[in-house]
């Protein structure tokens, strides 16, 4: 690990980087490309009303879903960020756009870790 | 912190002990207590449905008024542990009992961390 990742700043920025990319190609309608690029390969999410999901390959099945449930748009926001270890947690807060137009407000945290050379997320839970 | 910490055995025992300490506390009805017990001095909690809290003070009242609304008993499995620094991340379920007898299943992750010599709950977030 180079010390670049070591120190919180490094830490913070690689963070910031992966949370702009997933917005990005999730909102120019790229749910599953973002999803592939963001989640460790042994991810686990814990989304609301549902079983738990394990493992990239179903993590990108689950949001291809949900854009074809109607979700368009994802904002989200560092609230709080904490290294353990060589992850960090971060609490968010999160802002989704549906196809109707609503919007609706969520709480997240991510286990982040490192892989493959960037700042991924590990594991994922988010409520209303 | 000594080496039986460092181990993962120790930190599994260490996690086993709180929980069946807040399960025990909470279910023979002292919720403030077994909150003032496990959480961290600075811990958040993201329930469904309303505010992030911070702080034990604050997260006690939570609890508090969660047995005010109806919650009587709650049940806590671990599905996974994984340390992550000196903390660890654990992903599990719990099965929450009501006053009316009905039952809600939930499912969690904790941030855990050790302070004053106990594994505590730093970040707990749940959905259904």
């Amino acid at each position: 690990m180079s010390t670049e990742t070591r120190d919180g700043a490094g830490m913070r920025r690689g963070i910031e980087e992966s949370n702009r990319r997933f917005m990005e190609s999730f909102n120019r309608g790229d749910a599953a490309g973002a999803a592939r690029d963001v989640y460790t390969a042994d991810a686990t999410i814990l989304p609301p009303g549902g079983a738990m999901v394990q493992g990239r390959d179903e993590i990108v099945q689950f949001w291809a879903g949900a854009v074809e449930a109607g979700i368009r748009r994802v904002e989200l926001t560092t609230v709080s960020l904490e290294p353990m270890g060589d992850g960090a947690c971060e609490i968010g807060r999160g802002s989704i756009g549906l196809a109707d137009g609503q919007q609706m407000e969520a709480k997240y945290v991510v286990l982040w870790k490192q892989e493959d050379g960037r700042w991924r997320w590990h594991v994922d839970i988010w409520n209303s």
